[in-house]
């Protein structure tokens, strides 16, 4: 049971319009960890964040798989309540992706990529979802992040993420689409390398100055900062006991705060923190167990239970 | 002004007994930066450890200078209130210590040590210091930091550092010492050292399984965390602006804790909890100018201010 399914109850559905759209990549990644390997398990980072978002709010998905791709999985995502007329299926294989991880479970190298059924994918909003308030664009492309945005002009809040190819291929276009994004999430390698900066104080000082309202610095096991006009908040990330695979946590984090913004009902200061705090508690589980799949299976009272358990964390 | 010398006044002073005893090295550093350089300037976790605990309790130091060591310093540590009856004047050189550190203002390469004095430091308690309730035992051999617990029976609280040296090469007494203290304060590199582990939750566990009734792991611009049987604290860094030298940031941190913790009266999970962000706090001053004697100019108002300003970006 999750918040957003009671929250409908009294509310009713409004039509098919998502409250949340994500627009990323679905994968088959194959990982290996100093403790453990994995073959073909569900990744991407449209899978991860919607499923995280799903709890929240109504959520949209937007992406694009091959003919090979399992139906136990799209069963999967629409069983945990994710809306998914936006995921394309198109002749071919899917993306697949595979990494090997360091002793750390932080640092991990890339052994293949295979974009296949991905590398002409091209965001296409089905009509309902581009009246949808919330938006999260995952780390396609500026110019295909772009398009998701021309095809939504009345969004409410967009949160978007980006990754070091595009800021070294294409910063013209990242640079316009973050003075059109409200919230711009990247991890701490990110900000430097787009800003030039190393003090992460200075390179929020400049990433601010390029439009976006809430900048997101997400640090991995060591958190998030959040910097905005009115201050900074800083998120710890939950002490999990056991990393068995790392994969999919900032976009988990990234859905979960996405979806929990959107359930709240208000762009606030406040509401921002509370949303990352959610962030940081979705992503702990992500964390815990190989594959987005596992999301789905954690119950709804146990994040509630460890959200209560991180916010005694944080008290003085 | 500083917190202590108000309660003083109304407390009364009792005697010549400090409330804190700190022992550590005290040193003449140069330091390298990709921005600066500057050649001996006052160093040592003694007097970073000092510096800090005595903006808040009255504060024993117990070290080793040489003949060269400038009066100017013994002035200093003087005028910021802390007893140097335990500071010893032996024939010979300060203990040097030069490093230069990378871009990333964090890893650093150590150029030369050179112990002097230091060598040959044994730790001797002036008598009154024997009957202070607070220690806190810098990083020097765990033989050694026996040696001052012997002295001091009947400590109520003892917070003690280490580092990778002893732990590869004393592990034995330094287990003995460990069994021995209250709060155990070291980095996370040192604790996945001292337990074969990599997972900061799993050393927690098997730290805390040697004795001590606190553990704080601390992580540098990450913050500490704070381990207990009581649960666990997060206690973020303060991010600073521009982070001009890190040298003595974590004996600062370990020496606010030790001094704001005597000066609350109690030694619980909230007292503790709260000394941490005294520490944070303090630490954030010493990474923005070079030697510890800046530590002695920051007003005491802009530490109250700071503290402030970390509990608002802590706040959901």
């Amino acid at each position: 049971m999750s918040r957003h399914r009671a929250c409908e109850k009294s509310k009713g559905r409004k039509g098919l319009v998502p409250r949340v759209v994500i627009v990323g990549s679905v994968a088959l990644d194959t990982i290996r960890t100093p403790f453990d390997r994995k073959k073909d398990v569900l990744g991407g980072s449209l899978t991860y964040a919607a499923l995280a978002s799903s709890r929240f709010a109504a959520t949209g998905a937007v992406g694009v798989v091959g003919t090979d791709f399992p139906a136990r999985w799209t069963g999967l995502l629409a069983k945990a309540g994710v809306d998914i007329r936006g995921l394309a299926r198109r002749q071919g294989r899917t993306f697949r992706w595979s990494g090997v991880y360091q002793k750390d479970m932080i640092n991990r190298r890339t052994l293949a990529t295979e974009l296949n059924v991905f590398a002409d994918f091209r965001p296409d909003l089905p009509a309902d979802y581009r009246r949808a308030p919330f938006f999260l664009i995952g780390n396609i492309s500026p110019a295909l992040q772009l398009r998701v945005l021309e095809q939504a002009p009345a969004a409410r809040f967009v949160a978007a993420d980006t990754m070091n190819l595009w800021i070294n291929t294409d910063r013209r276009r990242l640079v316009k689409l973050i003075s059109q994004t409200d919230t711009l999430m990247l991890n701490d390698e990110e900000a430097r390398l787009l800003t030039g900066r190393h003090n992460l104080a200075a390179c929020a000082e400049a990433l601010l100055a390029m439009g976006p309202s809430y900048l997101v610095i997400k640090k991995g096991e060591h958190g998030a900062m959040l910097f905005s006009r009115r201050g900074i908040f800083l998120a710890p990330a939950y002490p999990v006991g056991e990393v068995r695979d790392p994969t999919g946590a900032g976009d988990t984090f990234a859905g979960a705060f996405i979806g929990a913004l959107a359930a709240s009902g208000r762009v606030s200061d406040a509401a921002v923190r509370d949303a990352l705090i959610w962030g940081s508690v979705v992503a702990s589980f992500s964390v815990e167990n190989f594959g987005a799949d596992s999301l789905a299976r954690v119950r709804w009272e146990r994040i509630v239970s460890r959200r209560r358990e991180l916010l005694r964390m944080m008290k003085v």
